[in-house]
């Protein structure tokens, strides 16, 4: 009882930081942990480099000591999972990366992910943190939807681009479960799942649940 | 509302199945899904072959056929994961296996899995697993607690053996995060990590919350 | 002299048990192994799912304690080499599978393998064995040649939808050697091999000569 | 008929051809093919590092193409396979390695192969071959009995150091078959397999047998 | 002419940067490029952790900002190759990180390469690193000296040290090249080559080395 | 001072190693290690096949061993590596292969390998290499221009070829840094990175560099 799961978006865009709660709405429970989501005010508007990725370290730390005292464990909601192991040292309470927690959640609904990026320099920067994480054998394939920031905001277009990129994944690659690379597209989940046939994670709901369920393992003593 | 995760213990010793209905008592919350778990009476006392895994997959099959109607989720809770793929293309529904989930969950909270078995020779069996899963490279290690049936009753020298074997998995394997390899140590899971002082995964809570997830990701269209 | 080998068909059609036995004629010598073919008649038509492999394993263990008495190694003919696992805790005689013989066996012919498979729906059950027979590496291709069980019956277009299979594994995927993943293509296997102009591997008659070769290392003492 | 399968030994010590062909007595049968035993006489008393490995490149292959027209199929029975990618280009005859066939053959037999090797120096080599043909996944450890050429001459010395090591490839490293990497120890195979109980492969045996079922396969157009 | 290359020491300690750059005279030739080493006067006394690492990004890219107009070559001499792919997005220049310059080394004077670290929580960090660039199957092991600052002062101490666990790991890991990670052991590298007798890599002489070659590559055109 | 690299082309081609030889201008500094280029005449014209690369081995000992007394460290100057750990078993100095060199330094400039090669025979041989070194994980693709020894002369055309091999190999396989798999392509790096706008390697630069940095290393003592 007054456990809470704080979600904290590393980029500015307090309107992807709404869309996030809306998308977590199924994970609140009455006696369940609250879930809020929060902005780092600090960061940058959206996070589309290595460089942007690191500098919000230093931010995402200083939030984590200051909110800790209330906080039951932590969600860093952005595909690269900035700071996570940064973050990991800084507080003993739980710290879940979105795109770790995506994709081994993923592992359990399919043996063959396919990613869905945004842009294409952000394929570089995932391989590498799929390598590090131990998991790249079971990447089908990771592929950008290659969107400009003001076509982003048509998710009409959005749903057409991802549910092409993700069929061509399915289809060429052998995907057999789809990984979102974004925090900002829980609303796209559920029609691309049924346009594609396939299950279709969203990273902030898995590693919401992962956080959930570290929690409620504990309760029990 | 009325949703039900259905969680089978392969075995048909009931006491195992009350154990980890206890063990899943913090993942019961007002609104949230119904948590059963049920015994497949026609598996053996325990699972500790592959002729016995490979055995109880025809009655999982017509289980899951039975209760599907009524479920919307299943847990395998065997760390052998029998069926787990005939399973998956028998229903339609969910279906999580401990093992899967259990390792997957401990990569969110460690880089280097250690695994504490019972006996010596499902050792081969998990590696064969591991491999096909694609996160061979995660494993630090594999040991076996090697008690007999009748030493398992006694709780606190079960407690000395993981103890052990958790400690030399960490320290001499670099293990930072451990499994439990089996359904149900559950009762182990806060005392192991207290003693350890890395994380400790109970897989059938890693299951049950990876169904959760699933759940509750789809709640919201 | 009195030695056997019993090859295993566990689908319960007696006409690829037949072909098969023929394919096999070159493998028996004056003096050598007898080299039985035979049917598991509770087997269903095909194995065409993960739970069609799974659902045998229990008659394969049968009919295995039924003829050790009088068999010095067993063969199971379906390249889901379903049970054999179960099948070497169950007897202490050799037990080769058709799929894992298959491909060890490549790999002394050529460095990447290509698998010629059935229907689309098996690629991810392969993938999952390679993986756990730690041969995945080495695998260039799995590609399907898609037929329903009509089409099966016309052996010309199963050759030529073989060839085409075999040459795009062998120019997009640079496989240098190929696997039948079928035990019922045997008669197939040499004009394939005449028309790819790379080697082209038999899995049943691989397995059997693996068996012969672990009887005649046993022959000397 | 008049089918002959040549065994090469690249080393110019008759005696261990004669070992080999002795060891190979099983796999003679009325109606298979010959299998002749021949020495490289222009090869060194042993081939103990990757110089020797290479210098006998030339000698093999000249012999290959002069023997080629009265021979089905070779064997190179020297663990370190000397150019046996050479000589796979110099002749359209299947070429055999014994360390290729004896650890694909034993993949057969077990899912984690200890390898008991002669000298130290011999590990570095093996690791580069396993890692180059894919199966280094699926080696469990490799140990030399590190004995001089004049203890080698005692087999009872020999089998006392092959056990130790053999079963601490067993018990320390986890294998559950071997394979003992050196032509020359054929006589050691049953006594070895009845000591450490569990299979324990001889690779000349392995490779004469993979040549046996290319061959075998051929005979049925 | 005029060619410059500038090692940057992230951490604050100045001498540090001084042993570096006495380290590096070999590589200085009349004609060839300047080498500075200089020091981050931002960075902590030692980057021992995730948190330290992460922290230097920000300062370290305003530094290489800065140093580009006269620099040709940035190295970055940490062993954690802090910011390394966010300066790459940062300067068109080619920037080396000691660590991937280490071990890609190191690679081409052994096949099993031994990592000797100072702290063990140094090495989880490691591992991600060594994964992430895809060579961790040549990492035959990673062990700390385990030493606290006041120890590191005396250089006898640190070369006992270091001998000692640079022995284990070639005699127990079967290393064949050691790396020392970390920037500030130069003065260790000839002696220990000496005592091991197995190259000895410097990280801090390789990302020069790899620099001057990137240079010279460039200077032909 | 006095110390010397030499660098040895093991086709018989003087014409290939005088281009070597421009190439490495830039490496030759007032007071650095002298850089000759020699034939080996024994050689073959070009090593187009596993045979060539094992026959020059024994030649390649030879000069080794006569030069060794004047020379600080020896670079093998084709693609295959021929010889290399043969030549590191021959000679105490440091010897270098471009492969290797080309590959591990490629590593330092980006993540993912293209490899531009000559004739489509020389992939399987790449490969097993690739997997030998540990690194066939960073290779994103490995392609030939296919081009016959008379085009080869047209240096136009190779360029027109390689630049097309080198955007494909970025373009459909994620490459984001080339080597050039041949000595003999010197000419063509600048241009080719300029063209493709991602870094190109000329391997025999790389293993020079190589060479120098481990000379320069050891200079302090």
């Amino acid at each position: 009882m007054g456990e809470r799961i704080l979600v904290i978006n590393p980029n500015s865009n307090e309107k992807v930081t709404a869309g996030m709660s809306e998308a977590l709405e199924g994970f609140r429970h009455e006696g369940g942990p609250a879930i809020d989501c929060d902005t780092l005010h600090e960061g940058p508007p959206g996070i589309e480099s290595q460089v942007h990725s690191d500098l919000v370290v230093g931010p995402l730390c200083r939030m984590v000591i200051e909110e800790q005292p209330h906080t039951a464990a932590f969600v860093i909601a952005c595909f690269s999972d900035p700071g996570l192991h940064s973050l990991r040292e800084t507080t003993e309470r739980p710290v879940m990366g979105i795109a770790e927690a995506g994709v081994t959640t993923a592992l359990n609904l399919g043996q063959q992910v396919g990613i869905i990026s945004i842009l294409p320099n952000s394929i570089p920067r995932h391989r590498r943190y799929f390598r590090a994480m131990g998991v790249e054998g079971a990447i089908a394939g990771d592929l950008p939807i290659s969107m400009t920031v003001a076509e982003l905001a048509d998710e009409k277009k959005v749903f057409q681009r991802m549910s092409e990129v993700g069929a061509r994944l399915r289809d060429e690659y052998g995907a057999d479960v789809m990984v979102m690379a974004c925090a900002g597209f829980s609303s796209q989940r559920a029609g691309l799942e049924e346009a594609l046939q396939v299950p279709v994670v969203d990273p902030t709901q898995a590693a919401v649940g992962m956080a959930m369920t570290v929690l409620a393992s504990r309760s029990r003593t």
